[in-house]
């Protein structure tokens, strides 16, 4: 595997690292924007370097289905594919298999499910989404877990982390035996993916103390820890997460799946997390909800009809430089193309300014005081959440 | 009125002249894209820019209807909304009235319809169309117009054609006397828009040929010929382009409205036009089909779905030198809004150079060889028109 993790600074639980990937070095604490279908919706790529996005997420479930892994192969991989040539990480298909799917059938063996786009029926198993996200060629892969549900009974959630333990183990195996099959292992002079490994176990503090336990026996290069942000309160997600971490091993790069607000992810960071991912900044953008160090700001709102500010006075993005509140609020109200491209951009920014910030403050020694500002200005918005 | 007109150079009929205008110069012949809502769909400003589009059509009808005008005159006007310091042209807002309204009411006074986004009813007047394009700010403005529809008995077109000219006149009158209330007449030193005249007549020569003689008479700084690419054959649109362009004066702008292909724009300007403008790039772009040097291509086409080539080769565009077709390809078939970004970018970059290829040409005497180049590769095509 092909994946160095140097630790440039720790603060508290915070540590500040650089992740070596074949595509690439990652600067950690790090926020991957989402890619689902390879394309972070309605924004360039080169508005997306311009942000200095350094790694993208792309949902191994989507692609399977469109254009298809086999395609995506024989093109070269994904970073060809999308013209990305900087670090991806894919995820295993499960969450969306799981999420997206209200008939699918799991059995010791895979899951059986239908495609949300046409509903032909389909079987992953963890063999077959390490070989989808082989061809795919992600810098980063994941095993194939089964997201447990919430609410979910202590029996329950057991019976789903030893699942995903016996699906993890199959994922590592079969990983080692493929890697080499990567698109770009030739060019890349025999490098590989990295694999890394999710930790479930529902809102069980000691189950999850097992998922991780027995996980970190598999020596995969980097640990996530999954299953979160399904419909809990956000006090046991970081519950979870403080349980969890110090089970994992310091010196691998540890990432929580699927979150979340800017506060959050500044938290989180400073817990020790150094990878996170959510389709949040993405998403709401598209839904006119906007993130500003001010807070958050609905762009709808009719008080922004004349409004000449930009989004966010302090914002430096190209948005912010250009636009004001009152152009946006006109494009989103005319359903224009043109509000979806500025929003993301600019949220993007916010997600990826704010992450920055972290990395600045574990050096400088003053993380504790931007979680602070994070928090107070979290609370200062002009919608509800 | 604040509009220079100097000719460069003349080849036959083709004219290559600068066009200085309240908020920049423009090299003719050009080729305006439509920014209908002060956006043109899907593409950012920056990127405009980049493209090197000089001048942008805005559509009176739809700023008229949302934000309305009186908001974009509290905001400093169209270009200081829409964060485009360029040139800028609106239509009249009659072509709209009359394409998107079937209940539409016409009378001497002006035409009563229902707003295509909530039916509320609204009425324009010569003189209003004017007070919202005044409000706008647009550096042309044009004369409020009825486009005949086709077909058209010649008496219908005799009347038609008669309230445009009593319009036209009304609508001068009224410009003149209203023309200091420009959002920027102060900050522009006392600079005024442009009015432009719009000859009607339908397919009728004789007819075009009096409205064009007619509407000389109001001494307007530029002329425009409506009513045409309204599904008439090419070869009528040709025809009354030929018989009404000697009649307008040589030394004042010759603008036709609502053109057209490739091959077209590049015939018209060979024959005299100065100013085109037309929703097909875009609104093309949208519905994937792309044009390029070697004829249009329907990026929908299973052909192109592992086809690793730019969408034009010889395209030296943003999106030409970095996506395949095949990308373009999945973007388009999964309904993501970057493909309308990508591919709207990439067509205007095609009609945009053509143009610059008109331009240099001119400069060059090698306007027939282009003529005939285009005229070749029109007819090569993986689609039907």
């Amino acid at each position: 595997m092909f994946l160095s993790f140097t630790m440039q600074q720790t603060a508290g639980a915070a540590r500040r690292a650089t992740m070596q990937l074949p595509h690439g070095a990652v600067e950690t604490p790090i926020f991957m924007p989402v890619g689902t279908a390879a394309t972070v919706k309605a924004v360039p790529q080169h508005l997306l370097e311009e942000l200095q996005t350094q790694i993208l997420l792309g949902n191994t479930y989507h692609l399977y289905l469109r254009p298809g892994h086999e395609s995506i192969r024989r093109l070269g991989g994904l970073h060809r594919f999308m013209s990305w040539p900087h670090p991806i990480l894919t995820d295993s298909g499960g969450f969306q298999v799981f999420s997206l799917n209200k008939l699918r059938k799991v059995s010791e063996e895979g899951v059986r499910f239908r495609s949300h786009l046409d509903g032909s029926s389909h079987f992953f198993s963890p063999e077959h989404s390490i070989d989808v996200q082989i061809a795919l060629g992600a810098d980063i892969v994941m095993a194939f877990d089964e997201c447990t549900e919430y609410p979910a009974t202590r029996e329950r959630a057991r019976q789903s982390l030893e699942l995903t333990q016996r699906w993890a183990a199959r994922s590592r195996d079969h990983f080692l035996a493929h890697q080499q099959e990567v698109p770009w292992y030739a060019e890349f002079g025999g490098q590989t993916q990295s694999l890394f490994g999710i930790v479930q176990g529902g809102m069980y503090a000691d189950l999850r103390r097992e998922s991780a336990e027995r996980l970190v026996e598999l020596d995969l290069p980097g640990y996530a820890i999954g299953g979160l942000s399904v419909g809990e309160p956000r006090e046991r997600t970081r519950e979870i997460i403080a349980t969890t971490l110090p089970l994992l091993p310091a010196d691998k790069p540890r990432y929580v799946m699927g979150v979340g607000y800017p506060d959050e992810i500044v938290e989180y960071a400073a817990m020790g997390v150094d990878m996170m991912d959510c389709v949040l900044p993405t998403r709401a953008a598209r839904h006119g909800l906007i993130f500003t160090s001010e807070g958050r700001l609905n762009i709808k709102n009719q008080r922004y009809a004349e409004d000449q500010q930009p989004l966010d006075s302090t914002c430096g993005c190209r948005v912010c430089q250009r636009y004001t509140r009152a152009y946006l609020r006109h494009l989103f109200a005319a359903q224009e193309p043109l509000a979806a491209v500025l929003q993301t951009v600019h949220n993007l920014a916010f997600y990826l300014d704010t992450m920055q910030s972290v990395r600045d403050s574990i050096l400088l020694g003053t993380l504790s005081e931007l979680l602070g500002r994070v928090r107070q200005r979290a609370s200062a918005t002009d919608t509800t959440r």
